[in-house]
């Protein structure tokens, strides 16, 4: 028997929004518009917002143009105004608060603050919802809008994986200032920690921390997107695969959180995750943390199915040191009907 | 812009147990665990225990002896020991209290109560973990147990779906005094409800009220089991066909919860769901429920695909009036290889 | 032991096209190229010319404009030059000959005839090969170009069935002039065949005819187009669904061929199925066809799932007496964002 | 236009049965029975007879005791009697008959040969049909049994890969003796091949003949089965990891034949390869052989996914040269729930 007398914290809702930088706005937009099918739903400076066809907000997704690739900040959204609140003592209480944001579009005023490692993270509650065209209304109406009829078009968005220096310090700030329960965690021979997956509410994780071996930490590992079976993500290799973009791992399975994977790199540089089935939910509330020792990392991060190359576990945005991975040019890639180009990525 | 003060109440956090009357327990075990590789962990008394090969706990479901199929009891956990209480006191206050439970098979102690139609609620706390044999254990860690060698193996149990005489009544009980939130609920033209579904947490809905148009409600219309994809629907089917079982619906889809789904009946005459791609989360906090007006009312029940028999509205159990639906006979059907033989139910 | 001195015929390689009228070419069009992700190749006089993505030929679907829906012809291909005439002599032979026709987009001389119903045929050799633009090749070199990014792509057509005065006098000649095997058929209980299904290799079947209950045969059932697994139907169910057209019936698993269907009504009216699985093949050349008695028939149409509309038995194009069907009009559908309008087929 | 006046051959149907030699007989016969829920028939001497449940014939692997892993024969069935003798004559006038061989359980009379590299290969036509008893028959008259209710269940046989000495050789000897037709092969920069798919009738390829680096050819690659979808795949990773095999490489897409595979050491130490969607099929009676060139071959053998390990190069049974594949002990795993122990092949 177990019991605890613990309050669980539900604070945070979800990941609602994600910046990205790319050094290449108008193929990243390409990438995730036209062989994504994400929707486009405004332009403003530097930036590109979209959304997936079920992301319920304005947008999930900013695009902003920055010389080098990278992070511009996770937007999290608060399960209620006083949630909101707590959340916000809580930080300021760390010393990594940085002030409340006003005026991003769509959005209403979001706290600003960072991670340990000095990414750049928002919590916010109000938000403008997306409302579609009349000609986009579906039938279904749990829908915010249609499938799209344009590429192989993913859901919404999923989580982050941010490269961390001392995975421990970060995972500590999520779980003590906002609330996140740990579901597995990686366990090296010397006790660090070598990653750590959290979840705001039940699905597996929302966020992921994972060692940055080679950075400072702070990095981006991959941002992910939902599409929730196994047969999207193969409609997704075959596009990507002949529109000439550089997919490092696919079709394989996590045995951490149990979904299937993609990860290609964007034409920006960035290491996208397109998940197929979601995996877990956590509803258990004495859910005991999955520890993996050092010798089960393989299984844990590949379930069944091949290796994954070594600058998996280094690779990440901003680029740090040398890298093998190529992000080909589009216009390259399409006008020869093949990978004939490329730019190395930074 | 969207804003409220409202908190969230998040007490309840999953469908723990479920038990389930039937007349033919043999052959009700029989489905549950040859049919959908579900695992016995015990026996008592007049009852069997069994469990999906993800479902944490002892068990999942209960079979109890009875002459008549219907619902035992849908046993409830609380997302804490503290939560626990708020839920009893306002269920005491509700005057549906009927006092604690003790010495269940692997269950602390539950305080018992029911819906405003005498359907049969426990919710609980404590409850005993399932521990594998060394030989089942698997490499991925977060799993329980390896997925069984026996059958189409279901992953866990999902919700359940009450026939009720006065859907707004027990929707409202539901809300207030449990705090579930509705996801979508359906409004015939006279402004009554036909049908609701709320959630605990972050699925689509743990427990859904449908309109009882010949019974006084407090009626099983079905309990649900998961997947979590539409491939073992297919799968199962191919075996409840073979084994003589009476599918009464498969492989279309929900609009409601964008669930895909298969409606068969097991040998006592309850009506199973089994649920393929698990439908959508809501973690967007200021969901608005959406409402599916009475001509909305086909497509909210199927997608698409073809027509439900018209017991589907009315068919639940215990079984009330005349039905047209047969639970065979599993030595009649195993002996013929076919469907010889049957027994209308009830 | 089974043993044989018989030879099998092998002189027919496939379906290679099918001309289809529709008093609604734009919208038939629409329909096959923006949501089924078809592409155009031609246009020639009143005719349309399409191929699905995997299409080795300049078009597998020609629409050509006429008052009332149906069929123009089906394109058969043989598998050789003396193949071919081995044919043309066995079809001189029974009286059903029309003569050689030349001059039709992309295809070289071809044989026409009429089957007993007068459905027409044509049956040649020579064809032109779709050659795709550069930008348009696959690195998957066996694939004749790339997944396209438009609709729920189809990959190819697959096969066809007609509505049949006499099944047994058709099926005769698709035997016995052509060379088609058996693989399942329906014998009612006085004898006569309901329905069959014949191979020209080894899929399950390439052409199926079943019992016109109403009209005088030769009409068209449906033809169908191959997806291949059962995701894309469920995609193309979600975006059929949304753009008002007419689902007959979806996501079921026919017992003959053991393959997954969706059944929707194109804009000009005539039946369409999208194959997902493609079923079984026969490569045993001793096959012994199937016989499906009557009372055996509604296992033989759905496997499992729901009803068919009992117009899956009379309706077919030209559409003889009432029906209930509708084909919507697409910018009806479109403008209103739902299914507003509508035009009753025929 | 392409017009041929070539007849072609269509005188082999199918890789009927396929002999597999295991020095550890009763783990191989677990690993197909228990785990991919094959049939057992008969036991006869030092084999063990199976068949998957849509095998018609009365087994399609036969498991014989040998002390060294390897194929034991590959067995064709033609497709008439005249076919048969027409293949014999073929055979005996390149030199590499061997003569009839009768008396194999549920087989007829079968002539047997080898391959230019010394693989034994056998054809012929008479063959004992399945009956399943009584309570397997299935409502699926085309099905020859039930879907087994023991482990994931694979459909029938698929194909075969021998590792050659000579791929050139050893691909016209199929062409030119057996009638098979080249779907798609492989030229070094050299010129010589490196692979080559053929085709007895229109699945992509029923033998292929890949170049033996370390040894002298006619080794087994692999002998593959059949599952006709993914998720099936997954699920027997699921299985086959938990039960501690050897998965070389899992759930990544050939781009030759476009099959999804999973590749896995059965106890024995022989790979077998697992085929999810079945890839392509061949019906245009001129298909020209895809040519891959040597820097496309990593594209030709996976499409999208992660590296395979160098050894899917060489690693062949018997197996020549030091390996790093584990074929673990069955008792060993079961025993621990883990793989514990291991018994490095040969």
């Amino acid at each position: 028997m177990y019991a605890s007398a613990e309050e669980l914290v539900f604070d945070i809702a979800e990941l609602a929004s994600f910046e990205l930088f790319s050094p290449v706005v108008d193929e990243t937009v390409w990438f995730f518009r036209d062989l994504l099918g994400m929707i486009e739903t405004a332009r403003s400076g530097d930036s590109v917002y979209l959304r997936g066809f079920e992301d319920p907000y304005g947008h999930s997704l900013k695009i902003t143009h920055r010389d080098t690739p990278g992070m511009g900040h996770a937007g999290w959204r608060a399960n209620s105004v006083p949630a909101l609140h707590r959340r916000v003592e809580a930080i300021e209480r760390s010393g990594l608060g940085r002030g409340w944001v006003e005026g991003e579009v769509g959005m209403g005023p979001a706290y600003e603050f960072t991670t340990p490692d000095g990414a750049v993270q928002r919590i916010g509650f109000e938000v403008a919802y997306y409302e579609p065209p009349a000609e986009q209304r579906s039938v279904v109406l749990n829908r915010v809008q249609r499938r799209p009829l344009n590429g192989v078009p993913i859901r919404r968005l999923d989580h982050l994986n941010l490269l961390s220096r001392d995975v421990t310090e970060n995972r500590r700030f999520f779980a003590e200032q906002l609330g996140f329960k740990l579901s597995e965690h990686i366990l090296f021979s010397d006790d660090t920690e070598g990653g750590a997956w959290l979840r705001a509410m039940t699905r597996s994780h929302d966020i992921a921390l994972v060692k940055d071996g080679v950075g400072g930490g702070g990095r981006l590992h991959h941002v992910a997107f939902l599409y929730g079976n196994t047969q999207h993500l193969m409609d997704a290799c075959d596009v990507l695969t002949d529109n000439g973009l550089e997919i490092e791992a696919a079709m394989a399975s996590h045995a951490i959180s149990q979904a299937q994977f993609v990860y290609v790199l964007e034409p920006g540089g960035n290491r996208i995750e397109l998940v197929g089935s979601a995996g877990y939910q956590v509803t258990d509330p004495s859910w005991q943390p999955v520890v993996w020792a050092q010798d089960a990392i393989d299984d844990a991060i590949i379930w069944y199915g091949s290796e994954l190359p070594a600058e998996f576990d280094t690779y990440g945005t901003p680029v740090v040191g040398p890298t093998n991975y190529r992000t080909p040019n589009r216009y390259a890639a399409t006008e020869a009907g093949m990978i004939l180009g490329g730019r190395a990525s930074v």
